[in-house]
């Protein structure tokens, strides 16, 4: 008997048609002969409507009475969906994070899970219940409910899988695995069988929305297998695992834009040791996710400094940067570039391989596209291009490296079950 | 420094704008000196809605987590005023049941408080803080959230109050306290002062919707000083209080009709010892709420009960009568009357006199009003009579004794500050 942990999203719980749909497919994987928990999202958009409440009452609400707000979505949508298995004679038990013991650190709204104390979920397996849990919640040192902000419900369900050495870790979204390319962008684009930790994880910061990046290092770190399938259609997803023999064999797994940074450049700013440290420095403490940086060679000993963040960290940015007016200068006004995306190629296969980088470029520079920054790791390399660029970009690429020709036919890789 | 405990209903709570008026007044309360616990119930109609919610998935419920979805409800709430006090700048922390101590016994959606912890509370009074407190919940043996039923914030208020040994427990309504009668059906009618446990106790049970009878028994046993007042206007409201010198100068201290009750006749039954007990046993065990009973003389062998109950258990009455059709006989198809009334009278001044009763009776003789059932204690009366005549009974009997001349000015009672 093999145990297996699913994870359903907001929009799949979404309303009772949906959840009713959501019991039938884990009914079904119980009747297969498998031990069941469940982690569940709140329904539909109930995070984004508590929080809006909450802004309404009080521009900045205190985290710990948001962290209470937010939790009870999760608390809802879990009871619901016991209530809907009961309903088909399943037997199944909610629980809240903090029952099922999901201990978090401090950290209200972002907190992280430091341990879990599964006993509570084993008794009730044992008794043939399927085990519904609240995903994105913990309880916290001072015995209060924490959430693990946005996407949290990812990392709940990885850390019990990890917790009760789980056989798989099922991701049910809405789309059938991790692709080589947005679809509705590359059309030849194909769904991976299987995609290394690590690239998912970079894809994950890349723009790809499928999986949360820390539910996937959590994968990675106590060996989870992890799969992405889709929840409409019971058919075999895409399998996030330890880089196995062969993967090497692709050379760009997948290529990823992502149309949500902007671009902030500081100009004519002393070029002294120092100030863009300050400047980097202030900008972590406002928790802004600074993302590439490019400091332009200093003339007649002034700089200038530009970087990438997301858009939504774009008004913590220039508060941070007007704070910084005595160092910068008083008068630089940051200049903003909205119109910006950034493009990546993402394969474990790089590794062994030279001249992927040039390949890269050449092809974009035969698209006639522009890049304005550039930045690598061992298995990515990203750009910064014009924003209207982007689409045609991803095609460009999958095509340059051969992904338009779809999956890989002879050495099939052998999938566990 | 007084220690004051606030209770707001859910039509208190109901938005972002009644959230605001609470939390001001509350604030009052503090500034004045106070220090300040408050109990909520869920938004407006949130606890109906989730109720709804549960039914469309699964038309039985399991009560576990019908408890853990309703408990939500509060847990907004509570978390809600946090957030408009920080606004106005006033600590306040929000706490579940749970977080707040509250251990219930293992009846879901119908526990009884059975301890409180308040440690934390006091904690968090000490250092200043607003304490608000989830109502209408707690945390049962198993460790799962229990709620307390139906108006289950009232009794959270007193019963917290009782733990915390607060000065006063004030329950804040749409209305400025406890009536003579409905002021709306007797316009004579006058705002009491002050008000026995016992008095309230009979009030509660004979239609009085202001205070939960719980509540009001929780108060008694452990002596909290109660009072109700207007949520809307700040001045004094009704003091629920142990019995006192001079509440018994008045005979009548209010008028009630209760127009929710149905009466139902099982007619040509066998007279046959056992068998009205049986009848009620299995009512009983059915949950439902036999309120008053007759069974007339025998004739020729056969008998006929009616007795009445509330028009909501009245579909769980006619399957239980259906169920024990072999013992009063197949073809007994029960007689409803749903067009009567239950108007009372109440007031602990009844215990000294006699000719009370006579006084009511002939009051309603000559209004031409005609009495079908009866039923006394040693503090009210009640009447069954037509439904249509309810309202004139009770501005008759508000005048036959002595209400509709107003409050009594000379002996005015001290009330306690």
């Amino acid at each position: 008997m093999a145990l297996i942990v699913q994870k359903f999203g907001g929009s799949s719980v979404a309303d009772v048609e949906c959840m009713r749909r959501v019991a039938s497919r884990v009914a079904r994987t119980r009747a297969a002969g498998n031990q069941v928990v469940v982690v569940v999202s709140a329904m539909g958009d109930t995070t984004d409507e508590l929080v809006e409440l909450a802004h309404t009452i009080n521009p900045d609400p205190c985290e710990r009475e948001l962290d209470m707000l937010m939790a009870s979505g999760e608390q809802i949508s879990s009871s619901i969906l016991a209530m809907a298995l009961h309903a088909m004679g399943i037997p199944a038990i909610a629980m809240s994070g903090p029952q099922a013991g999901i201990l978090t650190d401090g950290f209200h709204t972002k907190a992280k899970i430091t341990e879990i104390r599964p006993k509570r979920i084993f008794d009730q397996l044992k008794q043939g219940r399927v085990v519904i849990i609240a995903g994105f919640q913990g309880l916290n040192p001072n015995e209060d409910i924490a959430t693990l902000g946005r996407g949290g419900s990812d990392t709940t369900a990885v850390a019990l899988a990890a917790a009760l050495r789980a056989d798989r870790c099922q991701i049910l979204k809405d789309v059938e695995g991790i692709y080589t390319a947005n679809p509705r962008v590359a059309p030849s684009a194909w769904k991976l069988d299987e995609i290394s930790y690590d690239e998912m994880l970079e894809l994950a910061s890349l723009g790809s929305e499928v999986l949360q990046s820390r539910a996937v290092e959590f994968a990675k770190k106590y060996d989870v297998v992890l799969e992405v399938v889709s929840s409409f259609v019971e058919k075999t997803g895409t399998l996030v695992t330890k880089e196995g023999k062969g993967m090497e064999d692709i050379l760009v797994r997948g290529i990823a834009a992502d149309k949500g940074q902007v671009k902030v450049t500081v100009g004519n700013v002393a070029d002294k040791p120092g100030i863009a440290a300050e400047v980097f420095k202030e900008l972590a403490r406002a928790n802004v996710n600074v993302d590439m940086i490019i400091q332009n060679v200093s003339l007649h000993g002034v700089t200038d400094i530009s970087f990438t963040v997301p858009a939504n960290e774009l008004s913590r940015t220039r508060k941070t940067l007007d704070a910084l007016s005595r160092l910068i200068g008083p008068d630089r006004k940051p200049d903003i570039d909205a119109d910006i995306a950034k493009v990546s190629i993402v394969g474990v296969g790089m590794k062994g391989h030279s001249g992927v980088a040039a390949r890269m470029f050449e092809a974009m520079a035969k698209g006639k596209i522009n890049i304005e920054m550039i930045s690598t790791s061992e298995i990515k390399i990203s750009t910064i291009i014009r924003k209207e660029k982007a689409d045609e970009a991803v095609r460009i690429l999958h095509k340059a490296f051969g992904l338009d020709k779809g999956a890989p036919k002879k050495k099939k890789t052998v999938r566990k079950k």
